[in-house]
C-alpha cells in the first residue's frame, strides 16, 4: 500500500503557502501546446481553439475521492493519468481525435503541493501520449477530499462522426481488446487493502497480476481504434466506450438505435489472468465482463458487408449481432439459453456473487 | 434564512431511488438546443458542436460548498444560475458569445432529488436568458457536500477576440457597471446568518438591500457589453472580468500586457447602497471595490482615440489610464497620493478592516 496520499510525504509544502495563483502557475508550466488548433491555452479568461472545417466534440467527467478512487492504493500520478484517459475514451467513442482538455481540481488542506504536482505529472504524461493540450482549468479548495473534473475537446470530420444511434438489424457487434480486467484489478486491490488494514506489516503480494492492475490503475483509451478502422475503411454504424460494463453499453446502443442485440457468451474476450482471478474470487467471467466496467474498450456495430475487413484482426472480436427491436437485448449462454440483458439485473447478480 | 438545503424539503425523493441514469434523464429534459452550432447535446459519449469559421473559446469554473457558497442562505435555483453566469462572464471577457455549457455535479446523499432539480431550474433559467445550450455533463455522488463544475464554450470571430494582453500606454482603463456590491451582499448575509444562529426566531431583515443581495446571490454577466462595444465600433485593447476584485484584475492586465496603470480612486463607480452599507460595516468603498470581487463586470482598456465614442455612456466609467511598465500599477487617492496596488496587500488591508 502506498502512504503518499497526504502529509506523509518526504516533501511537504502546505497549499496555503503557494496561494491559488502561485499553484496554478506552477502546475500548468511545462504544458506546451502541440495542436495547431490550440490558439491560446492557460492564462486568459478563456482558452481559444480554432476548429475550422472540423466539428468539435466535447465531454466531461468528474472523479470523486472515495467514490471513484481510493488513495490508499491509487498513486497520484496514475489518478491524474486515468482522469484524462476516461475523458479521451469518450472522444474516441465518437470516432474523434481529442485535442484539448481543461482540468478543475478541488483539494482539501490535507494534501500537499507536492501531491497535487504528482497528479499533474500524470495529467502531463497523458497529454504527451495522447497528444492533447491542457488549455485551462481551475484549482480550488474543498473541505474534504479530492475532486477532479475534466472536460475533453476533440475534433472530427462531419462525415466520420459515429453516434450511439445508427445500428441496424444484421449489423455485427464488435468489441476491442478484452473485458473484465479493470474490475478484477479493483477486487484484488480491495482484498490486499483489507489484508493490509488487518496487519500493517503485511505488504501486498501483487506479483503476476500486473495486467489487471494496469487495467484498473492506469488504463489506456483506444486511440488506435479509430485509426485502425479508418485504415480498414470501416465506419462503425454506432459506437460507445465500455465504462459501465458491456451490458449497460449494449443497452445504450439498443435504446438509441431502436434495435435489439444478441450477445454470445462464448465470444466475449477475456484475458487468461482474468479467468484465473475470477476462479480465485468465485466470480464468473461473463458477469464481470457484463457489469464490471472501466475497461475503456470501444464497443461498436459494423455493416455485415464489412466483416471481411475486420475478420481475424487481433484488435477486434465479433461478439454478437443486431436484431429487431422486438427481440430485445439478450445474452446467449454457452448452452444456448437466452437471458435478457438488464443493467440492473446483472448488477444485482454481480453483488450476489460477491 | 432558508432551510431548504437538505432533507427538510416538503418533497423528498432519495437520490438512490432514481439511480444515476434516471436522474440525469430527468435533469436534462426541457433543455432545448437553440444554437445552430449545437449539433448533438446530452445523450451520447460526447456533444457535437459546429463552429465553422468562428473560433471557439472555452472556460471552466468549479464551485465548492462551504468555499464558494453557503446553502444556509443561497437558494438552490440561484446557485445553479450563478454557477452558469460566472462561466459565461469569462466568455464575454474574451469579447465572445457563449453558446454551450456542460455541467458536472457531485452531491452527497443529504440532498434530495428535488433539491438537485431546483439547481437545474436555475441552470435552465440562465440557459434561457443567455441563450446557451446545455450539451453535456456528469452527475455523481460525493461523500460530503455539493460541488458544481461548469465548462462554458463560446464563439468569436478571430478579428474580434480580446485578450488580457494588448493594453498600451495612453490607453484608457474602463469598467462597466459598479463595483463592491457583491461583496457587501455577502457581508450582509453573513451578518444575518450570525443573528439567526444566535436566535432561530429572528428572521433576517433584508429590506432595502435588494441591490447588493442580487449582486451576490443572482449576479448577471455583462452580455450587453460586447454588443454595445460592437455597436459603438470600439474594440478594447485588453479585457478581463472582475471576479477577484478590481486590484487583482488590473494586475493581470498589467502583467500580461507589460504595462503599468493609474487608477483614480474618485472615479471608481460605487452604488449608493454600497456606500451606505460600507458605513454600517465600517469598511471603505475603495477597499471593497478593489478586493471584494464577484462583481462580474468587465474591465477593459481602449485606445485614447475611442474616448469620444464611450464618453457619457451610462454603462461605462473611465477609471484610469495605462502607463509605462516602469511606473507600475498605482491607485491615486482622492488627495492624490499614489499607493501601489498589490492583490495581496489590499487583501490584507481588507481583513484588517473587518
Amino acid at each position: 500500500m502506498n502512504e503518499n496520499q497526504e502529509n506523509t510525504n518526504e516533501e511537504f509544502t502546505p497549499l496555503s503557502e503557494l496561494g491559488e495563483f502561485g499553484l496554478i502557475d506552477k502546475l500548468t508550466q511545462d504544458f506546451p501546446l502541440r495542436n495547431a488548433s490550440s490558439i491560446k491555452g492557460v492564462g486568459d479568461d478563456a482558452a481559444v481553439i480554432e476548429m475550422l472545417d472540423k466539428q468539435t466534440v466535447v465531454t466531461t467527467d468528474m472523479l470523486v475521492e472515495g467514490v471513484h478512487f481510493d488513495l490508499t492504493y491509487v498513486p497520484p500520478q496514475h489518478l491524474g493519468y486515468k482522469a484524462v484517459v476516461v475523458n479521451l475514451s469518450d472522444i474516441y467513442a465518437m470516432n474523434g481525435r481529442p485535442t484539448q482538455i481543461t482540468v478543475s481540481l478541488a483539494v482539501s488542506n490535507r494534501f500537499s503541493a507536492e501531491f497535487i504536482e504528482k497528479i499533474y505529472e500524470g495529467i502531463r504524461a497523458a497529454c504527451n501520449i495522447y497528444e492533447v493540450d491542457l488549455v485551462g482549468g481551475d484549482t480550488t479548495s474543498s473541505y474534504s477530499g479530492l475532486i477532479i473534473s475534466i472536460t475533453a475537446i476533440g475534433q472530427v470530420d462531419e462525415k466520420d462522426i459515429v453516434y450511439r444511434k445508427g445500428a441496424k438489424a444484421t449489423d455485427l457487434l464488435v468489441v476491442s481488446g478484452d473485458l473484465g480486467g479493470a474490475y478484477m484489478g479493483l477486487q484484488l486491490l480491495e482484498r490486499e487493502k483489507s489484508v493490509y488494514e488487518a496487519d500493517r506489516n503485511m505488504q501486498p503480494n501483487l506479483e503476476g497480476y500486473e495486467y489487471v492492475l494496469q487495467r484498473q490503475l492506469k488504463p489506456e483509451a483506444r486511440k488506435d481504434v479509430p485509426e485502425i478502422l479508418a485504415a480498414l475503411e470501416v465506419k462503425p454504424t454506432s459506437m460507445i466506450d465500455v465504462s459501465d460494463g458491456l451490458s449497460s453499453e449494449i443497452l445504450h446502443l439498443c435504446r438509441q438505435s431502436g434495435v435489439g442485440m444478441r450477445l454470445h457468451e462464448d465470444k466475449i474476450p477475456i484475458d487468461p489472468s482474468v479467468y484465473k482471478l475470477c476462479e480465485e474470487f468465485n466470480l464468473t467471467t461473463t458477469t464481470v465482463a457484463l457489469s464490471g466496467g472501466e475497461d475503456y474498450e470501444l464497443l461498436f456495430t459494423i455493416d455485415l458487408q464489412d466483416y471481411e475487413k475486420i475478420k481475424g484482426n487481433p484488435n477486434f472480436t465479433v461478439i454478437g449481432h443486431v436484431v429487431d427491436k422486438e427481440e430485445g437485448a439478450n445474452l446467449f449462454t454457452r448452452d444456448d439459453q437466452a437471458i435478457r440483458l438488464t443493467a440492473q439485473g446483472w448488477d444485482a447478480m454481480l453483488r450476489a456473487d460477491e
